[in-house]
């Protein structure tokens, strides 16, 4: 089908500069449906974006402003435009599909100063199906070697006021980026973190990200004018956003669109900005499930410094290793194990040691018997925000690491504001944000020392997701929302239903979340009265599904999986690495359904969660292998099943279906359904 | 899939009646998810809604206002409460789908007044999985034989303010119905007609209307307070709303809830809540095709009246006669073929006759010649509002018709705001509107009698459709719409791209609807020089797949298909009478995917249309039959199209597909998509 839209039309239009004179060039995505022109105008850089011959992205401003230099904004001539066409199809050595075509027209327009000392910037345009991705190149020149970025210049003017989904940026008393989304019209956000997702009058969705965010500030969108976002760059405690030198290249800003909101989860335009795999042999990354010592301190039940609570003891981290031999859950998370929890660990995060362990927890001897159980560690690096202290035991820890066979490190950054320890120049402790380039630095630095020593890499408190999987395929998933802890203990109640239905259309469009779904024990002990999960069981477990991660935690407490022991067989059998993905219902804040295929069985898993209202979806199931006849076994809410007053209720019930079944699925208000389809032995 | 949701919860909780007791009677659709109670408060009867035990509709008023006697609204009693479960499957002799399931639970609660002289009444709920009928029924009983209803009690109190599609009521100087639709909050309606379509903050989707409309004015519905709608029964023109004497049944009120937009558009409950069919063996009943002399008048290229441009000629009957058995297009509209049309007609409707032909047309001559073709001829009965001229001539009008062969009479009723003729008791002429009880009586007087001389019936100027078509299957079509002729004439260009992507949400909930598409010359003569189609031609095909009527005008002129032979293709082959039909997209005025199976042949056909919008849609064709292989001819945008700037290019391109295949479909702004799936011959 696809082939009759090979076409590509690469031109442009390009005429000696005149006193006021307006040049532009020109790139069409292959199938025709996108155009971006960039165009200067008084010598200034503008781009625009059309679909369809609308536009979707008006005149646009680009450049840059630094410190102690000229503006980079022009006015510029251009000196130069190159096109190529590009069409590839790449594998993932794991993800949620496996096949991925990375297929643009690619418009490079390099301009020129007009001024005496001209500097030379390219802009750099991809123009796929689904999107835009852009970014400048500052290359090598004299007269350009380091230089500080203080603001960067480009604009997304929107050509109405869509409904967007957004959380703010800049909060100085939480934790970055763990809000609960708000929708608003555009006219009414502040600055927004991005993937920020939008719906345009017209029934069009958009998300503005970023891809390939290395050694750069993130990027927040800033509200600057009627429809205008401004790229808002997250600066040092110096106030510079970028410390750099020629040559260098931004991260890609990008603009992906779809008539339907899953087309965005189905867009791998940030995975395709990426580069290729970086760590050549990657066979001894396994995605997988994982349990831990964990819940247990977001109930309270156990605590992670040292004391009667102890959780990360060597007995309990064998009888969790015992209970992840026994149901096939891979890996096992040990929170608290090391020494530096006791006291404020938040404000005396340089007291953490990554390599020694507390005192009733002996960490060569859990490995051991991990190992003799045939089952994997996750490390945990807690850094409290004290980012040299961690830095300074990075090599040594991983290297211990990799010598006793602890495959996965989650790390952890839980501070408040721009207060993560930095070492300035003088010598000074000064505060920076969890997002800023000197963060992107450090995990960066992270994921390339862990990449060495075979360590896959789960980051809690991190930086934004901007597709670096693909380079470094280490880098398995991030938290990076809020995740179920806050059932736990958020005193405003938690995560309400429609969290989980928003999730998939905006943290997730940045790339995999470690939420920690699979909690069956939904009300809590005596130890947390106001609070419980915000779902029913079956949601739980279709959370597994609707909520990517190649890393995915059964996050209960193993007694609660012995209590219900049917609803675990789900978790315990769902895969984390998928073959394809389908969206198969999208409606943002309201349900998702997701099918996706197993890469090893060939079997089918779906997931479908609602918000508060009861739903009854009819569901297609044209998208299994044709001819193969499956076992749906599903795992629905039972009757009467309602998140707030009765969420317990699961019914289980196997019946024959194929490609041309058409199911009825009931989710009952606050609930979910999963299936397992399996394939019918020949 | 369906069988567990099988059950049925049906009792009543009945208190014997204190000082200030609440009495109430509930009842479930078999499936549970919708709950009905009715309740007496202080006496006054109350009815409310729930689904998945959240309100959907909150206690919500009932009764009655009379003329010359007291209200009927309590304080009543409960004197009893009847429950049953009901469910069968019918067939459709035509329709958009063969076999149709009806399944509720009913509920009957009588209530008596307590004051002496005590009035009886019944009010009955229907209660099904996709939402709730409920009718008043006022028994025989003494001292209770005519009476008149100056208004209904009936409330909906939405549990929110919903977004509203709706055409506003009574407006004085437009032809009712014939509006573009509004898109606005719920609190910023004005009485709107029904069905009106809603969408609720958490995604649900509710349209309210009526359902076996026969002797009873037509219920809009008018703002009463927050999230407040109450009925509103349009008067006579002596100011009484309905005229009648016990025992009667309102028509049921209807509500009608789906998670997904498209959920409206296959719930059959209006037609459920019809009685069966009426009519006894209708074989003589044949959807089909028609095309007419009729364009030509809307383009100013003929006249309705006679002269040297008069459009129904013999001759041009003929010539249309050929061009039909040619194409095999099934019928011929002749319209100004009689007497009366010279003039203003629509201030002298009386001067019709509908059995005298005008002098250059023979309608005899035009019957015989195409009986000798095999092809049908519609009649014409245009009444200019003279409603009592036609009813006198009403007999032997068909009587004549059934004797020449023509099977199908097309009414109508042009006349603007409440000037429909009717000679009240003192002789007098007096103004009456579409909707009132007078036409809702008028239109089943020439149903009835169209029925016993086997004519088929399309109304244009209507009572809006209620389902009767189940009743009386003679009754084809309606208009009800703006239909495409505003594309001719409209002052401000006619239907926007949107209309179209609306009206399968709105207006076509109701029932059937003849729109007219079809045309092909999309760029008018000089005779136009401000108005032309606002689609591309692929659009123009799709519409035969996406607005569903029984009767389906090939509304262009002859000369105009004979230009586009490729696209008229579809239009020749397109069939009219479904064995099935499924909405593959929904989304409320930004597009829409409709795929239908023929009841004949067993092909499917697809139809897409946007708005202004392009799209790229992927279609996944598991409503394919199972295991079949079939050739798509599909009829997309070309490159570049563009309804208002290029709006001609059409690719026709043929391939290979089965249920497992993906389309991603290429919609241009205001454009649209045809295919037709041909079976593979085995």
């Amino acid at each position: 089908m696809d082939s009759r839209f090979i076409w590509a039309v690469l031109f442009f239009l390009f005429a000696a500069s005149g006193a006021s004179s307006s040049v532009s060039a020109t790139a069409d995505s292959p199938d025709g449906s996108i155009r971006v022109t960039f165009d200067l105008k008084e010598g200034r850089p503008f781009y625009r974006i059309d679909r369809f011959g609308r536009e979707l992205i008006r005149p646009s401003a680009m450049g840059f402003i630094l410190k102690d230099a000229k503006p980079i904004q022009g006015p510029f001539e251009i000196s130069s435009v190159r096109t190529r066409a590009f069409d590839e199809t790449w594998t993932q050595p794991w993800g949620e599909k496996r096949e991925i075509r990375n297929r643009f027209n690619e418009l490079t327009v390099s301009v020129t100063e007009k001024a005496p000392g001209a500097r030379r910037m390219d802009v750099v345009f991809r123009v796929y199906e689904d999107g835009v991705g852009f970014r400048y190149e500052i290359p090598a020149q004299t007269g350009l070697d380091r230089f500080e970025i203080m603001d960067e210049l480009t604009e997304f003017v929107l050509a109405g006021d869509p409904q967007a989904w957004w959380i703010p940026a800049y909060l100085p008393d939480k934790v970055e980026y763990e809000q609960l989304y708000r929708r608003t019209r555009l006219s009414a956000m502040d600055t927004a973190h991005t993937p920020l997702t939008m719906e345009t009058e017209n029934g069009l969705f958009l998300s503005i990200h970023e891809a390939a965010l290395t050694d750069y500030a993130s990027m927040q969108l800033a509200p600057a004018g009627p429809n205008t976002l401004k790229a808002d760059l997250t600066p040092w405690s110096d106030g510079v956003a970028v410390k750099t030198r020629a040559p260098m290249k931004t991260p890609w800003r990008t603009l992906q669109v779809a008539d339907d909101a899953g087309g965005l989860i189905t867009s791998y335009l940030i995975l395709n900005l990426n580069e290729p795999n970086a760590l050549g042999d990657v066979s001894w990354i396994r995605p997988g499930k994982y349990t831990g010592i964990w819940w247990a301190m977001h109930l309270e039940l156990a605590t992670w410094g040292t004391g009667p609570k102890h959780g990360a003891t060597t007995e309990n981290a064998k009888r969790y290793i015992d209970f992840t031999a026994k149901n096939g859950l891979g890996s096992v998370l040990v929170e608290g194990w090391n020494k530096g929890w006791d006291g404020d660990w938040t404000a005396h995060g340089d007291r953490f040691s990554f390599t020694r362990n507390a005192p009733d927890y002996d960490i060569r001897e859990v490995a051991r018997y991990a190992a003799e159980k045939g089952v994997g560690l996750i490390g945990h690096n807690e850094t409290g925000g004290a980012v040299p202290n961690y830095e300074r035991q990075l090599k040594e820890t991983f290297a211990l690491y990799e010598k006793l066979g602890i495959q996965s490190v989650k790390t952890g950054y839980v501070n408040f504001g721009p207060r993560l320890q930095r070492v300035d120049e003088k010598g000074k402790t000064v505060g920076e944000w969890h997002h800023g380039q000197y963060m992107v630095r450090h995990h960066q630095k992270v994921v390339e020392e862990a990449g060495r020593r075979h360590i896959m890499i789960d980051v809690h408190e991190p930086v934004k997701d901007t597709g670096l999987r693909r380079t470094w395929p280490n880098l398995m998933t991030r938290e990076g929302a809020r995740g179920q802890e806050y059932e736990a203990w958020d005193p405003e109640g938690g995560n309400p239903p429609e969290h989980a239905t928003i999730l998939p259309f905006t943290r997730l469009l940045a790339g995999p979340m470690d939420y920690t779904p699979g909690v069956l024990g939904l009300r809590f002990g005596p130890e947390r009265p106001r609070n419980r999960v915000n779902t029913t069981a079956a949601k739980q477990l279709a959370l597994y599904v609707v909520l990517y991660s190649p890393l995915q935690m059964a996050a209960d407490l193993p007694e609660n999986y012995e209590k219900f022991p049917d609803a675990f067989r789900f978790i315990r059998e769902v895969p984390t690495d998928w073959e394809d993905t389908r969206v198969l219902h999208a409606r943002i804040g309201d349900y998702v359904t997701f099918a996706r295929k197993d890469r090893n069985s060939g079997d089918w898993y779906l997931g479908s969660v609602t918000d508060e209202e009861g739903r009854i979806l009819e569901t297609q199931l044209g998208f299994l292998d044709p001819g193969v006849k499956y076992t749906a076994r599903i795992y629905r809410d039972g009757d009467g099943a309602h998140w707030e007053t009765n969420p317990y209720p699961l019914s289980i019930e196997e019946e024959p279906v194929d490609a041309s079944t058409v199911l009825k699925m009931r989710l009952a208000p606050g609930g979910g359904q999963a299936i397992r389809f399996i394939r019918a032995q020949p």
